[in-house]
């Protein structure tokens, strides 16, 4: 069996896929081997699926930025899949995940795999729970068996990373009892998880049978995205025993997954107050040993849905700055229903700016010397130019006014700041 | 004459105007007084004005958004400024600025002031340069005499507030040379002083006679936001000698001011690295005798231009947080043109989200438990309690998706989180 690229770096060896990610990047493919080894940087990448954009994910790498995709059972249709592909690729996601619940699943997966030019995850227990949903079974039905069936076989069939929520355990569950949580569970894999252990009073079994699912993580190579169950659902129920308590088992859990060749990444919140995000940061890196932190938002404010994007891009923002090195997006149709096309384009865009922002705090070098470009193109008042160095180049040319002077726009006009301290003149 | 808000409350008076800007507020009218006697905080109200929303700015207090508004000469059109100034209010807007430059700039003034039911500022410079421009002559030929009378008959009109660019000497002009600033002044009302220093070789008029404003300013009790001239244009720029030197100067006019019974804000950036917001705040509320402090965004990259609201609101809520207590609002039409009342509205909610999310880390109780009642109405599937207590209500009403069983919503439906995790069935 061949390597996996984590097996690869341990070894000294720089595969193809290492020196293809350290394109757009300040690091050397050594150096992404050198991370990779210690768990700092993965590469999500299955040994059965070709991606055009090999792309890495952690220290010392731009912030990459997630789109979430898929069907529901409300709405199960691939064409409108189809379109909110193109927008996040248009709109420059470094990665999608198929999250579909609705229709045929393998097909809608089949089509992600094959039409998506960049890495793709998946969360497979949101296929068997929507087969059972859909045959009018409870979850709580699943067996061990179909849950681990599920798993191999979407990794066969190529997926790049899988959410696993592996820290949903009779430990963490029990502390929700003294949480007095809003919202006891808030997302749709550790709801699941919770209720099958609840209902069999079994330990959840990816938890329990964790090396099953290195073996197949292993097999195709495919990362593990350990999933938080307990993410906080509003910024009252943030940085909880529940929480911390999954966040610890996600630790462990990431250094039994290294010692086996298996790259993962732990995922974060959900819903935290803006002071809280940079500790809660430092803790995630630090019980994790640095391992890579990809979290969804956060949004420190539960109070703007229609805006959640915008919301997304702040918390996203202090979190990079802080270390987080993946961002999923979150869409103006959050906490609403499922995004259309439009949603998907600004959600990428709300989290590239986030992603961007937290890069020029990091360090990356080519994040600043975009904002320095940007900017000697506004003191020239040079609009092409800042249409090429823009994060949306054709909205740019779309929506600037420029005035009859063809140098300012018409916010001044005449009184143009930059043209009136021109000193030449 | 009559005494100031500042005068009252070093009186131990308390206005009526205290006790009214204390609704909604967590400060009662005495600790207002106190806290305005301290110049801590501002109440901006012109004594020849009668405003519908009296609210005051400052320390213990919620984070105020204002919504730049005016004609430009390029589009001076009074029913546009209307449905902007209608968009600014219903989005909930504290205050107004009306930054004319086109047109009848006097009749646009005459307009805001009759029908804006919140605070309106004015940055008076803004109007007699915009006449010097429209007659074909240069900035530099107004007069100090055409200055001072144009401020005095702006307040005598009516406004609450005013930007003045003191702080723009030849002191801190001269700082310019060690800077090497890609973007030497971005400051309309900056650059326009900058400009007649130089062609007049003279000190800047509202610095040299900073008492003569002083008289004004406390005959009609109108607020002085001291504006930063030599505030960033790039995150490249951000805290440098022109900028800092300038900061001093406003701090040490802020005291005179007050002395004067006149009360004051200042103005701080701009654009600013993420990880120098908090820092930057800290500096000038010390400089400053923690003076309220009013900031444009700030905005934590340059390459954004379509999307700037996105961008503020990340760089306003970590302002907000670390201590900034009004937001000037920053619409998607930034840097690219004159703003219509779509980018008004949505410029508005990004500053409001911006402000709310600073306010839950100042602690400000009626915030938090906004959030609280959102999250349980969230754990209920209550969508018409969701819509109440949303920014938004009007948004959510419109776009929420509810799936067939009437109570998840279409992105999970079946599989929503919240049912599958309630443990009564």
């Amino acid at each position: 069996m061949s390597k996996t690229q984590l097996e690869s770096a341990k070894a000294g060896i720089v595969t193809k896929e290492m020196v293809e990610a350290s394109q757009g990047e300040e690091l050397t493919p050594e150096e992404i081997r050198d991370y990779i080894a210690n768990g700092w940087v993965v590469i999500p990448k299955n040994k059965n699926r070709s991606v055009k954009n090999v792309k890495a994910i952690g220290k010392g790498l731009r912030t990459k930025v997630n789109a979430n995709l898929g069907t529901s059972d409300e709405k199960a249709d691939l064409d409108f899949e189809k379109r909110k592909l193109e927008a996040a690729i248009k709109a420059g996601t470094d990665s999608v995940m198929d999250l579909s619940t609705g229709g045929d699943l393998n097909k809608a997966r089949e089509f992600f795999l094959e039409n998506s030019p960049v890495m793709v995850g998946a969360v497979p227990i949101y296929g068997i729970a929507s087969e059972m949903a859909r045959k009018g079974r409870n979850v709580e039905e699943m067996t061990e068996e179909m849950i681990f069936d599920s798993i191999e076989q979407q990794c066969l069939q190529g997926v790049d990373y899988i959410t696993v929520h592996c820290g949903v355990t009779q430990e963490t569950a029990a502390r929700l009892k003294y949480a007095e949580r809003i919202m006891p569970c808030v997302s749709r894999g550790g709801s699941i998880t919770l209720r099958w252990m609840r209902k069999n009073k079994k330990e959840n079994p990816l938890y329990e049978h964790f090396d099953e699912l290195l073996k197949i993580a292993h097999k195709y190579d495919v990362t593990l995205s350990l999933g938080d169950g307990f993410r906080p659902g509003t910024v009252l129920d943030a940085i909880d025993g529940p929480q911390i308590s999954e966040l610890l088992i996600l630790g462990e859990l990431a250094k039994r997954a290294r010692e086996k060749g298996v790259q993962v990444i732990i995922e974060g919140p959900g819903h935290v107050p803006l002071e809280h995000i940079k500790p809660h940061v430092r803790l995630e890196k630090k019980l994790c040993n640095e391992a890579p932190f990809y979290v969804l938002g956060p949004l420190p404010t539960d109070i703007a849905p229609g805006y959640d994007h915008i919301t997304a891009a702040i918390g996203g923002a202090v979190a990079a700055a802080a270390g987080v090195d993946f961002l999923c997006y979150v869409t103006p149709a959050e906490h609403l229903g499922l995004p259309d096309e439009k949603d998907v384009y600004l959600g990428v865009m709300a989290a590239r700016i986030a992603a961007h922002v937290g890069d020029i705090s990091k360090g990356i070098k080519s994040a600043i010397e975009r904002d320095r470009a940007m900017s000697v193109a506004r003191q020239n008042l040079n609009w092409e130019e800042m249409a090429r160095q823009a994060l949306d180049g054709e909205l740019l040319r779309c929506r600037a006014h420029i005035a009859q002077d063809k140098e300012a726009c018409t916010m001044c006009g005449k009184l143009c700041a930059v043209k009136l301290s021109r000193t030449e003149d």
